[in-house]
């Protein structure tokens, strides 16, 4: 089975091109039979290349001058979608030409033209931002929406919960992974009407492809006892800013704590391979890559400022979601739950 | 001059009576001007004091039979509000036999019952719950709302930030603490038009005892150069129990890394005094006592699982409050605002 090319938006990032084309050679030595699309500058891209043999033979590149910029307003970049890096590497997923897009630039710009480019999956409103994050137990969790969607629904958080299960199947391989709504409580009467909705409708429609467990607080989510948390991409949005900066906050403090005395600075030296252990399972990059969720195509957010691994990390996740088909899983489960709730039609507008 | 008293929910807090009174008595030894009312089952509470002399000599007790139940819906312990400790602390308050109530009981119910009995301050639409938190600064941080009101308007916002600032003058000792808005982004368009409207109210309104610095996000509340963060009460909750979360879940991936090889549990046993410096740091006891403010007198809640040191830090907080006039500051503030708002009143009817 031949598998669909990667486009990479060479330009994206803080770090330019050469962290870009690092990351991607550096992702291809787990995943060679994936080929490339490399979209930019071409003179910049082939001198990146230089150092990366592995990934000049798996790739052509696609010339282009202009990028968008970071502070740029998504309608702005909009109507550069014909000419900027990450409106061909979108361009070019829409084509047909590659499976699937990876960008570190602006997101705002990325959900827009990624949005306008491939259109929602039949049955999805709204696409989401989703990502894996660190938990205590043997799996990375999946979060969505993580500020895609300033506000939701409950038909969008519901079918937010559908888009995350079949991403959570992938990763933890489990066949009805555990979801649930981050709320303020866990009380049935907590929270907004939205998250009181989608929750009935999540308890209700017991034929979907994951065991929907309720609400969870925002102190629990990475006890390793929930695979999907779902949300309105403001609060996960806040959740997860909220969540990196407390991490940085206790290593700095830790830091601080070490440097304290000599007896600490000592214990500090000794105890290296620890604190490095904790450094490498805290260090954003090795968790980059958000998925665009809900779109016909798969495009993959890098942070702007992740290092080569971070990007190697993020074109990872992209291969993994071609290997294992994302969205033909999301469509088959989004037309089971059409196949179940066609009958209810008639009782309920509302039903999924 | 004579301080008002505190009274005490002696039933509250899941460790019940001995660990009110104990952490009454370990603040008293800091704010020994201070006296107490002790407000619950009378036998208990006498038995409890046995061991702290220094608190029974400044306490009085009032008996009741009745304690409202932890997973109590607020509507229902309102109608107890005359025969339950929560209730009658409170109602201590109103009659002016105390200037403040502490309590480590059901937050709904504390919330509900404080708005009914001593109603919001003049020019304030709703309470809100603030909470100290710590920073990579000099001084801990203001943040509110943390959970009281689930959807806010920008006068609500405006109306925090108000509060907030004469809460931060009190602990930062700043005449004009610096305030921003929790956000998603910091561009002037991010966020929803209640955060946006707020914002431009905030920006307009230079008299206030304040400086306005735009919006904040979830990442970087925690670095020392903001005073007062404000937010509604669903994202405020998220943002507050996301934090503790990382950073229990960061503290016990620190603990397993020490633990997977000797060489680091032995730098782990000299190093010790750091890490111990860092758990002292993060405990959330020694950040105890968030305050219901925008109401006619002073109430905090008690972390429910709250230590004697928690307790005692809840007790402490409350007598600072009542020390430096957290109301009449408060009030004194909003009547300044009201003052420069009147003229403009004319001009738009939204104004404060």
């Amino acid at each position: 089975m031949s598998l669909p090319r990667i486009a990479i938006d060479a330009m994206g990032g803080d770090e330019g091109v050469r962290v870009m084309i690092s990351g991607a050679a550096l992702a291809r030595r787990d995943h060679d039979q994936f080929k490339f699309l490399l979209v930019g500058d071409q003179h910049r891209i082939e001198r990146a290349l230089e150092a990366h043999p592995n990934l000049r033979e798996a790739s052509e590149i696609l010339h282009c001058d202009d990028v968008v910029g970071g502070d740029e307003r998504p309608t702005q970049a909009l109507r550069r979608a014909k000419t900027t890096s990450m409106g061909l590497a979108i361009d070019a997923v829409k084509r047909g030409a590659a499976g699937a897009a990876v960008s570190g630039g602006n997101t705002g710009a990325l959900m827009a033209m990624s949005k306008l480019a491939l259109r929602t999956m039949p049955g999805i409103d709204r696409p989401a931002l989703a990502a894996l994050m660190p938990t205590l137990g043997e799996h990375d969790l999946v979060m969505l929406d993580l500020g895609a969607n300033t506000d939701c629904d409950a038909r969008n958080l519901v079918q937010f919960a559908i888009m995350g299960a079949a991403y959570s199947r992938i990763v933890t391989g489990a066949e009805k992974p555990r979801v649930r709504l981050l709320n303020i409580g866990t009380e049935a009467t907590k929270g907004t009407d939205a998250l009181q909705d989608a929750a009935a409708k999540l308890r209700e429609s017991t034929n979907l492809a994951m065991t929907f467990e309720g609400f969870v607080e925002a102190d629990k989510i990475s006890r390793g006892d929930v695979d999907v948390v779902v949300t309105d991409g403001f609060s996960g949005n806040i959740a997860l800013k909220a969540m990196e900066g407390a991490a940085r906050f206790v290593g700095d403090l830790l830091k601080r704590s070490f440097m304290s005395s000599l007896r600490s600075k000592i214990g500090f030296l000794i105890s290296r391979p620890a604190t490095d252990l904790l450094r490498h399972h805290l260090d954003p990059n090795n968790h980059n890559g958000a998925v665009f969720i809900g779109l016909n195509g798969v495009v993959v957010k890098s942070h702007g400022g992740a290092t080569a691994l971070g990007v190697a990390n993020a074109v990872a996740v992209t291969a993994r979601l071609l290997e294992e088909n994302l969205i033909e899983r999301i469509s088959a489960d989004l037309s089971e739950v059409a196949t179940e709730a066609a009958p209810k039609q008639s009782a309920s507008q509302e039903a999924i």
